[in-house]
């Protein structure tokens, strides 16, 4: 990749501000767990497994106060509500302190860089195999659409989605991707094309209802998303708009494929009805750049994620394999 | 209504300039054809039925010199492709124009004058015929989905999708109205929020991405759109998004309806396949007052409408009537 999402370096998170790009190319330095939790909380990182990451560093960043974990954990988690990966990576720091219990502070401190530093690089071990798994699901000449940025920006590696594109196109296969743009927050336009772009892969921006159309004119081979959290039966919740993808996929004929690592699926959930779905604010649908798009007082409604049935994904492809979905 | 899209005063056309909605409320004034024509390219003026209007004072407006009637004629038919009753008033304007073969300048200019007023005042009896066809389509306490901007700012009466909800709350109905914002140009956040809230019908805004999750959680009743041309067989070419949300519809047993006047149905087209789509610029996708929001340089690909076959559609209302579309 030609670009960092997070690195760690002299004890402190330093994260490609998402929220400038592709604009600026800046970095945004947190030193401590709250400074974490608000980068996630405000899009400076985003995408499940990065944030997962991410949290970890924060939990790194609490641990010269034993006392403070369950604190920063709290708020690390509740920074966004859908995406397991996030509860899931404190989870296994606060493991890692329990089973340090006694130790000093220095050792603490040192372990849970350590345990942090292991996330980071699994995540990128976990991208990379997802990708290996998925790349015979696309074929040499295929047009691939994807939604919102489940690329190397949303993760710690290669990507989920975008991974299995970039190792399809590392094997010689030509492929050409459609980004869709992804409202509110342009995940599409803002990050997915820019990272397209950096990697030499060709790609074609539409709006978000512009995807019907291209599948009736035949211009999509397959689709391939992320998840934020997939649920025991298979359901998946994932960016605002990839259900109506899903549905216009089956209508069409055209396969769904997932990319997702297995900490993504949530045992815990029985089905995609029980997945939290964060509300974001209005004013991310009223206004860009403090442009008004929408009236004064305008009510809006805008929840951050819908949810895929299983019926409807033709395959997951995960760092474990590509298991089939309740549509194959 | 408490506002006027389009208005002749003193030999002028007067128009609510659309792109400056809902931000502030201003008038652009055309005092010939070229400027008619611009004012449609631009948006200024949108919405087949008032396109089909402004065409229509477009020719007035040339009526001072015969000779110049068919070489405005052309342009003004060139300002759009896809909207049907724009090359219906042209051609109404110049056969009548035909008709006064050898008539004085001054008669010619005040006879076509006449005709542009007529073609306004049959617009607006067309919706309000259109209304009351179409109010019986909606029962008290709907939740009604509606995309770009079907409403009195896209014709010279009370609109047609928004008509027929007009109508039905002026009935008594107590309705609830969700706007797709409509990508890229925003035609339902800026201008079918803006037209709701100053008539006082409660709309909730969302992304045009919402609209499945809003459809899987029942949340929706009944789907009314506009059209800009209506094939023989039926097949409907409208904003694009609309083809999207009618396969949704499909999917979730929510019908879909289109309300549009009979100036809209071309019989000289035979299916939707028929129909010229008209590509937008990149810009549009890309930049939002000045604010980049893709890569520079990136590749977008941006049709104005899609095509929704007739068998997605539930039924038709127009001034003549309610016609069972191929759904039902």
């Amino acid at each position: 990749m030609k670009f960092r999402t997070l690195e760690w370096k002299s004890g402190a998170l330093y994260l490609l501000d998402q929220r400038r790009l592709p604009n600026r190319v800046e970095t945004v330095i947190c030193r401590n767990p709250d400074q974490v939790s608000e980068a996630i909380r405000n899009l400076t990182v985003r995408g499940a497994p990065a944030i997962g990451v991410a949290a970890a560093y924060g939990m790194a960043l609490a641990a010269s106060d034993r006392s403070a974990l369950p604190d920063a954990g709290g708020v690390l988690k509740s920074s966004r509500p859908t995406a397991v990966n996030l509860a899931w990576a404190v989870d296994r720091m606060l493991t890692k302190s329990a089973e340090l219990n006694g130790a000093a502070p220095a050792d603490l401190r040192a372990a849970l860089e350590r345990e942090a530093i292991a996330i980071h690089n699994e995540d990128a071990e976990m991208c990379k195999r997802i990708g290996e798994f998925g790349a015979p699901l696309l074929a040499n000449g295929m047009s691939v659409l994807t939604h919102c940025n489940a690329g190397a920006l949303a993760t710690a590696g290669i990507g989920t989605a975008l991974g299995v594109i970039y190792t399809a196109a590392a094997q010689g296969k030509k492929l050409h991707v459609y980004a869709g743009e992804t409202r509110p927050v342009l995940q599409g336009a803002r990050l997915t094309m820019w990272e397209l772009m950096q990697e030499g892969i060709p790609a074609t921006l539409v709006t978000d209802s512009t995807v019907a159309s291209l599948f009736a004119a035949g211009k999509i081979d397959a689709v391939i998303v992320g998840a934020d959290r997939i649920a025991r039966n298979g359901d998946v919740a994932n960016k605002i708009g990839t259900y109506n993808i899903a549905v216009l996929a089956a209508h069409h004929g055209v396969p769904f494929y997932v990319a997702a690592p297995r900490s993504t699926f949530d045992d815990k959930i029985a089905t995609g009805a029980d997945i939290p779905i964060e509300e974001r604010s209005a004013t991310e649908v009223t206004e860009i750049g403090g442009q008004r798009l929408a009236p004064q007082n305008a009510v809006v409604y805008s929840p951050a994620f819908d949810v895929t049935p299983s019926q409807l994904i033709t395959a997951i492809s995960s760092d474990t394999g590509v298991e089939l979905g309740g549509r194959s």
